[in-house]
């Protein structure tokens, strides 16, 4: 580990700033966080332990473990009911307002936290949290943007692991090492308690149209009923596409990026479908810029995909994912979503994922995903890579 | 998709009935659950919804996604609060003592569901399914045989993937490759929000000592400091061991299993912690059965560590785990712990992984892991494969 795998105070102060911001807002005194994402949001490291934040001043660490990890502000515990004491003796006021992360923290370290504490009034850090990091700092614009260099390099190789009767699995799991190989943490972190999958998905053929139990742009059935998702084992065909959409954590910050390929030829529709949503691509970098709604990109989306008559394959057809883009960072589904009852503007400095994807029973999916960030005059294309269909043969 | 990867009826019922026993006992009515382990474990398949089981009659699925699932007691609901008025409907009294999975749902779902269903007592399901999956029943065990044998098969084939100058990171990926190759469905599921790992853990020489902010056997610095757990980058050095213990999830039951590889001859006080480790299972196999403690077993392993003169090593060196073994299944960390304060007495049907490892600094880990099913009689080991450490080159 190097250097450079830290954030500088000065990035972090951002963040804890607009946390701070957040509390003055709804007069919360203080924030305990307990997940590891929202501790590495807040330090840029992970422990088991809690992160205490209150409206003034440097947050404090509450570490259980690991024994030795040093630092400013770390003061190691046993248990959360050690906290309000050492609060105490730091001469801190303890918080009458404290907000817990109650979407994400389970019910009974909820009830453990709040009687610990003994707060007046206790609220939800969750949506506090996910504000903070819907807009990113420089130091996680250039995470982002070390993702997703490495993503595209990648993504570039992937022909040369295919080969003639694969199973779709064989090319997945020879795409996986590829990534690992080339920096992937291998990771995927979802927001939801019940967001499974690994790595990311490969869908060729049929499988393509089979829905899924997860709130993912697209299914695949799985390889197994515990895992309802991704490739499911059959030969790729020839006539059939090939979309690949992997995670790209090469660092703590993940782009989504998605491509496809084919082997053979296809039908005339199935590239038409492809150039729409390569269309629809230009749109979004030409039209889109802070301010403008998220609702507003998902209807302008519809409408371009009814114009090109393609609604039936939008997004799956047995099931269609209500969104066509989401935020990423640490979680792969982080704020805004590209849906029709968002209320959120885009910002300069969020990173939106945009993956209007259209399915063709027997054939495949189609359509691409690139990673933008939000720059103060329009967009930037973070994942630059051809994006044609790429034939594998 | 094969049948035999569904469980037959007869076995959910068993299932079913060890829960509704429990239910029974603790005065509950029903459980309502809401999480995709104990989902799997009720039905054998994951979705996005509920299962609703009461006292008596099978259970109730009330399904979100996916949108074509189909089956007997298959109910498709928008969201939670349709169920009291579909139990209703079916002439089911509403629970006036209902469990919900408090030590995994978020605070705000269990606000939710509470409401949505306003019983007069709200209890805790989460030991309610614990202690069911302690025990496996038959359909479960064959899942572990068959996640058992490709486990020991891949770690068979792992000196074919090392080669000289290797850093760790490269013989992890070579070796995840083989474990997808050979059936690994990839995904880690472990009890507990802030157990982030991926696929398992491979740990070469001083970086064995690496205390990591999770509650595993061992650590590892990791990659960057978002996954501080397992390889570190660092080149493979001659004289220093490689501890291999990746998730034998060939099935939704995981294996776990500790071999150690070595590159080129060690100190023999290192051979001698490992053949510590190798004694300590032969005796764990001669004295293990039913209605053994598993706090003994925990203080018997201490004992024969602290005879062998290895306990500064034992778990660790900077921070010691404080179990030597764990239930597997579903999850990786199921019931019951090897530690000194379980109460848990070993049962027939239990499926336990028992790990005593030792760590030198600078040269390594070394110690086996096997899992083992406990029969009427004693222990069956179901990871067979030698255990003396293997040369690499």
């Amino acid at each position: 580990m190097n250097q450079s795998q830290y954030p500088s105070k000065e990035d972090l102060q951002i963040r804890w700033t607009k946390v701070q911001n957040s509390l003055k807002e709804s007069d919360a005194n203080a924030c305990l966080i307990a997940t590891n994402v929202n501790i590495y949001y807040l330090t840029g490291r992970i422990f088991t332990g809690f992160v205490y934040l209150s409206v003034e001043g440097d947050p404090i660490c509450f570490v259980q473990r690991p024994v030795d990890l040093q630092g400013e502000n770390v003061i190691h515990i046993r248990k959360p009911e050690d906290i309000p004491c050492l609060l105490q003796k730091k001469k801190l006021s303890l918080p009458s307002v404290l907000l817990l992360e109650t979407d994400q923290i389970t019910h009974n370290e909820f009830l453990r936290l709040e009687t610990a504490f003994n707060p007046k009034v206790t609220g939800n850090a969750t949506p506090v949290l996910r504000k903070a990091r819907m807009t990113k700092t420089p130091w996680e614009i250039e995470q982002l943007r070390i993702s997703a260099k490495q993503h595209a390099e990648t993504y570039q190789q992937i022909p040369s692991v295919f080969s003639k009767n694969m199973k779709d699995v064989e090319f997945q799991y020879e795409i996986e090492r590829l990534m690992r190989k080339n920096g992937s943490l291998g990771i995927f972190r979802t927001f939801g308690n019940n967001m499974d999958i690994f790595m990311g998905s490969l869908l060729a053929g049929k499988n393509a149209e089979t829905p899924s139990p997860y709130d993912f742009a697209l299914g695949g059935g799985g390889l197994n009923p515990c895992l309802p998702i991704g490739v499911n084992g059959e030969k790729i065909q020839p006539g059939q596409t090939v979309m690949v959409d992997m995670a790209g954590n090469f660092t703590a910050y993940i782009t989504d990026m998605t491509r496809v390929y084919s082997y053979g030829t296809l039908p005339d529709i199935v590239y038409q479908a492809h150039r729409t949503s390569i269309r629809m691509h230009n749109c979004f970098m030409e039209t889109v810029k802070p301010g403008i709604a998220c609702a507003d990109i998902y209807n302008r989306s519809i409408e371009m995909v009814e114009e090109a008559g393609f609604a039936a394959h939008f997004m799956g057809t047995v099931q269609q994912a209500k969104f066509v883009g989401h935020g990423v960072g640490i979680e792969i589904n982080e704020l805004p979503v590209l849906m029709k009852r968002s209320k959120d503007l885009l910002q300069t400095g969020m990173v939106i994922a945009y993956e209007p994807k259209f399915v063709f029973p027997d054939i495949g999916a189609v359509g691409i995903e690139n990673t933008f960030l939000i720059t103060e005059t329009g967009t930037e294309k973070l994942t630059v890579l051809n994006e044609e269909i790429v034939n594998l043969i």
